[in-house]
């Protein structure tokens, strides 16, 4: 049965309720971060960048959002999961997925693990004050040009709504509402309705 | 015919390789970042992210390198630039690319970007004293973990040797020595023979 390793409310949640919506077997796996068990031997002989999500399956392991959200859309076509019959929306799909991966995760990464681009206290201090702006310039982005409403891809749903609901879970640590964001805001309300979410949520144990 | 906008020796280097070794048709269009022309209206009306790549196909606008690279590898599957039939290596590629996007990149912008992160002169020059030491740290967990050799995926060429010969020739410009990596020193040399990828370097100017 394939594993699949998170912290809960990690970016790792996008995976879990990608197979949960797929309707995989699979045994999900917690990773406790405050007692930095992702840096240990164990875990770093299953991830070496000592990250979630890492999904170990029969073939290896996969890691990377992105990618582990399209070989789960890919493994379960019946589930249509993404758009994988139409070659230039599953590239919209993957360019947003991209997106949340490389520039708004990383802006969020600021706040918290702003320590891997600087040693200097000062310089680590200025990032963290940087990050709201950002990431509200980020989600201003996504609502403007990415996501189309009902779901990011339009009227079918995809592996893009859980990762795009799950960065969008970290703008309530900031303070920042996603009210001004009214299809970002429909989309959460939608997401939380979503049995496989609810699921997903209560293994986590995060409301 | 489909446009792709770069900036000369940008990540959209592994694009425009991509789109020669497909024999796609498509016109190459230069934006001169010197002027900033990626910030003008003229471009931000075709990405309003104001980054390269940006791919002008019949259908929309494609951005983010993973996306495009995998949309061409899709678009012309008898030149045979992804595995398509095998979802677990195909996964295994994306996931090399999504880290090269939202790591190596990643750790490559502090250096001459870092003002995306910080306002601050001191903590700007704080990324940039740091990004060396993550760059090589990048290159040597990718020279580790994901290069199989002699290609990123083993014995099959694919669009993640392109991205990955497009972020390592910034390496010069920290004065890291690509020598130290023997499997990605040779697939330099090996890409550098490619004929696409001569023809590509001599429409960007570059050496």
């Amino acid at each position: 049965m394939i594993k699949l390793f998170y912290s809960p409310g990690s970016c790792a949640l996008a995976s879990h309720i990608a197979l949960e919506e797929a309707g995989a077997s699979y045994e999900a796996v917690r990773i406790d971060f405050a007692a930095e068990e992702q840096l240990k031997p164990a875990f770093l002989a299953i991830n070496p960048k000592g990250r979630v999500p890492a999904l170990v399956t029969e073939r290896g392991i996969l890691t990377e959002t992105p990618a582990i959200l399209l070989y789960v859309a890919q493994t379960f076509p019946a589930m249509q999961l993404a758009p994988l019959a139409d070659l230039f929306a599953l590239a919209q799909m993957q360019a947003t997925n991209s997106y949340l991966c490389a520039t708004v995760h990383v802006a969020h990464a600021h706040l918290r693990r702003a320590y891997r681009w600087s040693d200097d206290a000062a310089g680590i201090e200025s990032m963290i004050r940087k990050a709201p702006q950002n990431m509200t310039e980020c989600f201003a982005m996504i609502e403007r040009e990415m996501l189309k409403g009902p779901w990011v891809m339009g009227e079918a749903y995809s592996v893009a709504d859980p990762y795009l609901f799950t960065l969008a879970r970290w703008l309530k640590g900031y303070d920042i509402s996603n009210a001004q964001f009214p299809k970002l805001h429909a989309l959460m309300q939608r997401m939380a309705e979503r049995p496989a979410v609810q699921r997903v949520m209560a293994v986590q144990q995060l409301t």
